[in-house]
């Protein structure tokens, strides 16, 4: 139930240092080793994440060379952005909102506090 | 570890089920048994699927009403949006280099066979 491409994608992101790897592989391909440094974990344990987000089809490991580097594939985020840009309008909504009532505020802030002068007659 | 907000956001949406139910909640408020009606799921199971969305900010309930109608909060989905944005550039890139691979193919397609014809002589 939980195997359909998105939900795998989603829950690949749903932790802190596997999104950390995917911003790691931003500056191109990294081994295993190269991923583990900056965190306080095993080589197994990394290892255990890249696969998480190799099934999601978020990196790539080749086959090719013998440190097996990683390589970021953005695909499925794409598929991210597409499904969460169903909601933008909801979140822009609330901004506009929010803007309107600024607006609002800054209007009655600028009002002369007892209506408009008359005018006193016009210049000859 | 995982209790940070992007994590819980991420968590969330890694169902199908919780995702049809914030689908749902485009078109407004709803009581949980409206929210239950297109899945065979028992109320309970609707039930811990809304906890899950609330606990994420996903959604919030009402206190007031007696029927504590669900209502959207798209707040937690702009993280989700701002943070994909951070890739962009690498499924854009993939698409401007499929891009620069059509043109340079039709391109060749378009070349005549055997270089450019001559000019026949200007009409006079």
């Amino acid at each position: 139930m939980l195997d359909d491409p998105l939900s795998l994608t989603f829950a690949a992101l749903a932790d802190p240092t596997r999104r950390a790897i995917l911003a790691q592989l931003r500056s191109g391909e990294h081994s295993v080793t190269e991923l583990a440094g900056p965190f306080a974990m095993t080589l197994p344990a990394v290892t255990k994440h890249l696969k998480v987000l190799e099934r999601a089809g978020l990196i790539t490991r080749s086959r090719e060379a013998q440190w097996r580097p990683c390589k970021l594939d953005a695909a499925p985020l794409r598929q991210v952005a597409d499904w969460t840009a169903g909601y933008r309008q909801f979140w822009e909504g609330n901004l506009d909102r929010l803007d309107e009532y600024l607006t609002r505020l800054q209007a009655r802030a600028e009002e002369p506090a007892e209506g408009p002068t008359e005018s006193k007659g016009d210049t000859p």
